[in-house]
């Protein structure tokens, strides 16, 4: 791939790559959303394995959730990823590979939580926010990287945020401690066209104070690889992916899709569809995430996919013209 | 969506649209190839009623083989598309809908079993041919112009040919009689880099004799909708696609996502959505196709996904790794 297409040099830069481009895999974190973060250290220790051997940049276990709002065994222990859990799958990891969890504006104690990194299993704290709290946010990422942590933020919900709140966010993001800012498609409502745009935009707002972008896409409208790679080719350098897609809803871009693409000779496709095989898709009669019609719908009408999901989990299926009848009267 | 993106006008061109694009929707035609052509008059009448109602431009309902080639009933009635079997379903097509049949080069005995336009209820033949098949396919399209028909040629498996041989048969295209030139991505192989090299490429030839440009996905590496979008902004302004992706393999670009993309007031969502789910989805177990890891690998590998049907028809599921395995050790 290549970072512009110049009809010269398209031959010389889509056989070759480029080196500064990470690979985040977000299967046990996004995916945790679809179990209430019950995967079981099999599993968890299959996707492990498949990312030290597929050569993934980061791997994300889960959420550094508040004990206080969330309770055990509720949710499972990737919903709080305490020291301990990981250490169980991982040893101390002495892999190339980083590993990152993610902890959401509000909804975690942080101070208490996150450890100094020279005690921790983790290398990277990535900061969820909505556009009203980038506040906490701020905060947030100034508590991990004075404990020494790589950091991102990731403004959800982008495509529901207007334009000068979110230039306002990224002004501040971008005069923050922060590393990387993401852009997250939370709806998966997002064309090509979108993702160029708003990727010049954080390009912009990042580039100036040295910082990269992420990508997080959603798979609502079958363009979560799609816009991955748009996003990567107008500068993106940290790119979110999961194994099969596992994720929330319709899923995220899959690894597999996106290893082929990128052409790094550190990325091994067949790790990966061996865990794919043996570990996520046993999974799928259960957690029904991926593509589907109902995600289709409220992607379209750039909506939450709570709607979406309630459909799918509806005895026998429910009525699909209905529900499309039913979303877009209610807009 | 627009046709290139300026950053200035991004959201004036968003939320328009290019009135000139049409939907031609393949369902049954690209569809026939997972049950040789047997779809029963239900499905077909299911398939055309909601092309009517969603404003589609053209339906294609299959193929005109030759009987000397293919028989009958081994085939259904759609690999031959007799006028009689098409107007059992349509009538006179007194819609504004147009009907396609694809006559694939050295497969059809188009000078006897094409009729007159003004006999026939079809609207418009679309050849399909290989590189080497050009001097036939240009008879063809002389023979069905002649005759008072739009006509198209589908350059097959494009991604397989060199540049100066794809030069060579654009150049012979641009100077025949046909009305719209296509580029067809078979084996599901491209990437928007190369859609966008090759629509530039398509379009000069093109262009200068006053031809459109088609586009033709498939769905290996899940970019069907995603490169059809982008051959669309590039300037394709005739749009393959399939209800649910019914298609060979990996199926087409489903043309549920696509009318969503084109905001095009003629198109109405809410028919197909009906379609799909009472006539296609309910086929879904039958015919298989769709988006699958074995057609990622041919599509990453820009293969015929002949080997991966092959795997797919295995009795329970093969093993995903051998597989791969396999197909890289045979290259």
């Amino acid at each position: 791939m290549s970072k512009e297409n110049g009809e010269g040099k398209f031959a010389q830069k889509w056989v070759s790559y480029r080196p500064e481009i990470k690979v985040l895999d977000v299967t046990i974190r996004d995916g945790g959303l679809m179990n209430n973060h019950h995967f079981s250290d099999e599993v968890v220790r299959g996707v492990y394995d498949a990312c030290v051997q597929g050569g993934i940049d980061y791997m994300e276990f889960g959420y550094k959730g508040s004990k206080k709002i969330f309770s055990s065994p509720e949710h499972g222990p990737w919903k709080f990823c305490d020291e301990a859990d990981v250490r169980r799958i991982v040893g101390d990891n002495d892999t190339s590979l980083k590993l990152s969890v993610m902890a959401d504006a509000e909804r975690t104690d942080y101070k208490e939580d996150i450890l100094p990194a020279d005690q921790s299993v983790f290398d990277m704290i990535r900061v969820a926010t909505y556009i009203h709290q980038i506040p906490v946010a701020l905060d947030m990422v100034k508590d991990a990287h004075d404990k020494g942590y790589e950091t991102t933020v990731n403004v959800m919900a982008a495509s529901t945020v207007g334009e000068r709140e979110l230039d306002g966010a990224l002004e501040l993001l971008a005069s923050s401690e922060v590393d990387c800012i993401y852009l997250v498609d939370s709806f998966g409502s997002f064309y090509s066209e979108h993702v160029h745009f708003l990727m010049q935009k954080y390009l912009k707002f990042a580039g100036a104070r040295g910082k990269t972008v992420g990508i997080h896409a959603h798979n609502n409208q079958q363009l979560a690889y799609a816009n991955t790679i748009e996003a990567a080719i107008k500068g993106a350098n940290l790119l979110d992916s999961s194994m099969a897609g596992l994720g929330r809803g319709a899923g995220n871009c899959q690894t597999e899709l996106l290893l082929g693409f990128l052409h790094n000779p550190r990325y091994r496709l067949r790790p990966v569809l061996n865990c794919i095989q043996e570990h996520i898709e046993p999974m799928r009669q259960e957690l029904r995430w991926g593509f589907d019609l109902p995600y289709m719908i409220t992607g379209l009408l750039n909506q939450h996919p709570r709607a979406a999901m309630d459909f799918k989990s509806e005895e026998g299926g429910g009525d699909l013209v209905k529900f499309f009848d039913s979303l877009v009267s209610s807009e």
